[in-house]
Formats: structure tokens, sequence, C-alpha cells
């Protein structure tokens, strides 16, 4: 085991994952991330790696909760192309994976009123499910649609 | 602004605060962090630095959750010195801190049954409060007290 993250092991993700490449802030520092679209759908994902995991060298709830954050805010993102806050986000902690295992997150938009956005999630883990949840998500304004989201499939058709 | 995240500035933590100095894992990749132990009850705290920070410069909310899950956890420790697991985490977002301030993470045991233990807590910047929350945490197994623990203080006694 090596304190040296950038010395980890790199593994190619699953076909269609691309790294997101955040450069800066928190989302450099729990990467690599990766990120799959698809039918106006996106899907989450990371290889839990040694500085993701707790003392018991299980993935660590706190990354598992920001993956979730993530990946769950993001249907706002892909559904209405908006820039948006997290409200209040529940999650069940159901099975846990380990270091070298790769886990994806994503969810479901089952409400929308008045900004407000409610996102049924799930992280998982190949057939294991690793948490369950939901997210509300609160849209602060419209933006241009980016790839992969819904309007921008829809301005470029 | 450095990607460097070892070459930001070091401040010293409030009066009380000692570094938790994890040399390993999410914990490590999250820190620093700070705890403070005071008649039974044990404060979790961190400058917000530019490697916790989401797109808007403020403190990410899956570092606030992480920060939540580990303070409000720690409740279990300190009462019962045992293992714990995360159950459920649930955390409203009340409001957002900046880079350069330092918050808080704390909870209160309110019930324990069959090594279920929910505590009520909160994530604050002073007077601000960022998160309110509850958390259900199972107990795994007892250990050894350690410093600042209830059943070590009596031991001690």
């Amino acid at each position: 085991m090596s304190d040296d993250v950038m010395g980890e092991a790199r593994r190619e993700p699953p076909p269609g994952f691309v790294n997101v490449d955040w450069t800066r802030g928190f989302g450099r520092q729990v990467g690599p991330l990766f990120r799959k679209d698809e039918g106006g759908r996106r899907t989450m994902g990371l290889f839990v790696e040694e500085h993701h995991t707790n003392g018991m060298r299980n993935a660590h709830g706190g990354l598992l909760m920001t993956l979730a954050d993530m990946a769950w805010g993001n249907v706002v993102s892909m559904e209405r192309s908006m820039f948006w806050v997290t409200v209040r986000l529940t999650c069940d902690f159901l099975s846990g994976a380990q270091a070298g295992e790769w886990i994806e997150a994503g969810g479901t938009l089952v409400a929308d009123e008045d900004d407000l956005f409610v996102v049924q999630g799930r992280v998982w883990c190949a057939e294991r499910q690793l948490v369950s949840g939901t997210g509300v998500f609160k849209a602060i304004k419209p933006r241009e649609p980016r790839p992969g989201e819904k309007a921008f499939a829809a301005a470029g058709a």
C-alpha cells in the first residue's frame, strides 16, 4: 500500500465511460471519476482506490455519498440543463465495496415542482446494491445545454 | 490558486482542536481534519480549502456529508467505545461555507436500541447552520476505550 495517490494503479473504466477530468476542487480530490451518457441518462462511476477507503478498507461512506450527490444531482442537469444545489440527501447504506472494485451511481427524476427536483437514486457494484436513497435538488438558473443533456440533443436534432 | 494541495496555507485551528492525523484512506484524502474532546463530547472541524470546494467555490456537499458522517458517528465511539458502520444518513443543506472558513460538526445521541444508534447532528460555521440531519449507526463490536471517550475516562478515574 502506498500513500502516494498518484502512484496507484490506473485501470481502464468499462466501455462508454470517459474521465470527468475535474481539474480542481473536491471533484478532483475524490477522483478519478468517470461518466457515461446514454439515451439522456448519465451514469457516474469510479474504481474504489486506497484513497477512498475507511478503516476497514471499504469505500468510505463519505465517498459513496459524494458520488450519490454528484450522480443524482446530474439528473437535473440531464433533464433540464440547469445549475442546481442539493437541498436534502438521504442515503441508506446496504452493502460495502472494497478497494479495486468498480462502482456506479445514477438516478431517476420522480418529481419536479417549483424548481425542486426529487431524484430516486442508487449506487451499485455489479449486481450488488450499495446505497439507495433520495435527493432533493433546487434548480438555481438555466444554462446552455451541454453534450449528453436532453436539451443539447434536441437543439442539435 | 494552486492545484498543489500540500502547498495550501496551513492555519492553526481554534484552541483545543488537535489534528486527527489520518495517514491513509479517505480520511487523509479529505483532510486535514481536527477534533476537540470536551466533557465526553467530540467536535470535528476543518478549514474549507480549495480542494474541498464545488464549482461555486463553496464547501462541496460531499465534503459536508463526509464530515457529518464522521462526526455524528463518533458520538457512538464517545458514548460506547464500539466499532460502528453507517446505516442511514439524512442531511438537510441550509447554508454554504466558503474557502477559508472554519467549520465544525457534532451530534447528540437520541436513541439506542438493539445496537442501532440514532444521532441528531449539525454542521456549522460560527453562528451559521450549514447542515442539520440524522444519522443511524450500527454498532459492530466493542473495542478498547480510547482517550476522550466516556469509558476511557471512567476506567482512568
